[in-house]
């Protein structure tokens, strides 16, 4: 017979699998296999630290609801979610950048030049741009989901004084392939941390803080759909996001410009009377 | 600021980690990543594979239960479980192979000599040894926790036809450190196949079997606690385990013996009427 050793086991997990199994299946559990096995092999693996991995799966378990996706928020925190999106994202289109788990669907139409700020405090924030091909050419009738969180740090589903789609909005863009909106400055918030993948960050020392973005999931047909974030270049998480989102072509000046510079064919033209930011963000989307 | 991309984001994770945190945990956490993100950039691992692995994750949380550990069983079959076990075992010692799911606690106790069979159908098994030190001295007052499946394959945890500790007994030996009883054959069986670790073993054309086993934790004071396995070297599937649980120093010949060579001091002596197997297998336990 042949005996499974320390050293054999991971050729013996191969020479399980059947010969017409599909090729890439073989390939990604080979590879999967060959890391944990390494893994072990090279920490010493101990049966506390085996059990403590265990615990730690059942525990994203028992908290894992629709609305609580743990094993996301763990696949964001360990930098895999970024990293496949980084492995996924062409370097002739806008960097790509992590969901996150607060998009939600069905967002109303928002009309090119529209306002999400509404009712709430502080400054005006006009964010505008092109979404583009390859070559530079406009698109028309990209259409471009936008979510971001209220001035509370807190996303419309996390928080019950806001409408559902609060700080949502669904834009199509015209044949210039232009949009533009008035919203706040999203800002800083913390990934939910009091969880098994809070347990993790303490163990590691570090801290929950992701920088303030925006959120924008940008759809053309013909085109790879692009999931991205923008952030500002002041934000004082942007080294540090604990989630790894952050590309150097996501971040962008928030430019402070006089109310009297504030554009026509806005839906807040001529509502505006103090100094408003603005941040120019083109994407460029990939061909598919 | 400093750009993460997919060929330095491993360093920043290490970067990410805070200086004082307990040198074995940044040990193991650093070489998880490393291998979780050189998995994901060999395999130039798709956002369609990323989501069938949160799937898995999510799928074996929904039917995870008291009774059903299937993070347990996907370590299991993935060999992992099997390989800390052998990291773990020391080359002086027995070696130790898979608890399995099915270990109940608060077995009753089984005299040296006693029987597990009762009227079960098949040939009797006598299953006996002497649990040694790493010297070769028996371990007066070593105990030893036996279970298995009945004759249909099953444990009495999943059987409502059996009592709850059916096939299960707690011996505690003399002073010549030798356990003896007599029980039935075990079988070899399929570990549950109906959930996502399921998928993964069809998905990669492999089987559920185990081999047939008899289950042991041995205990004594001053020793290390030793979970392991007995096979006998006739079962079609010692060759592939499904679970990896087969060491060569495991594997033992039942032997088929006449009825008028049953010992004397066993509860079944004199009630032997048809040829029983009996199987050798003395326990070498490594010093704490
Ligand atoms: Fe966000
Ligand atoms: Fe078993």
């Amino acid at each position: 017979m042949r005996t499974v050793t320390k050293d054999n086991i991971t050729d013996v997990f191969r020479g399980y699998m059947a010969d017409d199994m599909p090729p890439r299946t073989r390939e990604v559990m080979s590879a999967l296999v060959r890391h944990l096995h390494d893994f072990a092999r090279e920490t010493q693996l101990t049966h506390d630290e085996w059990r403590q991995g265990i615990a730690f799966l059942e525990g994203c378990a028992a908290i894992e609801t629709a609305d609580r996706h743990e094993f996301v928020l763990a696949s964001d925190v360990l930098g895999l979610s970024s990293l496949v999106d980084m492995i996924n994202s062409g370097p002739a289109a806008t960097s790509s950048s992590v969901l996150g788990p607060f998009h939600v669907s069905g967002a109303p139409p928002l009309a090119v030049g529209g306002d999400m700020k509404r009712d709430f405090g502080g400054p005006v924030l006009l964010a505008e741009g092109v979404i583009r091909d390859p070559d530079g050419k406009p698109i028309p009738g990209a259409q471009i989901d936008i979510w971001q969180t209220a001035p509370n740090g807190l996303y419309a589903s996390q928080d019950d004084a806001q409408d559902t789609y609060s700080f949502h909005g669904l834009m199509t863009v015209g044949d210039d392939g232009r949009y533009a909106f008035t919203t706040v400055k999203p800002v800083e918030y913390t990934v939910p941390s009091d969880g098994p993948v809070g347990d993790i960050l303490r163990a590691c020392g570090r801290h929950p803080w992701r920088p303030s973005h925006l959120h924008y999931i940008v759809k053309a047909p013909g085109y790879r759909t692009l999931v991205t974030e923008v952030f500002p270049d002041d934000d004082p998480y942007l080294d540090q996001d604990t989630v790894f989102g952050v590309r150097e072509d996501l971040v962008m000046t928030y430019v402070e410009r006089p109310a009297d510079e504030f554009p026509d064919g806005m839906a807040l033209s001529g509502k505006v009377a103090d100094p408003f930011l603005h941040v120019a963000f083109d994407v460029t989307l990939a061909a598919l």
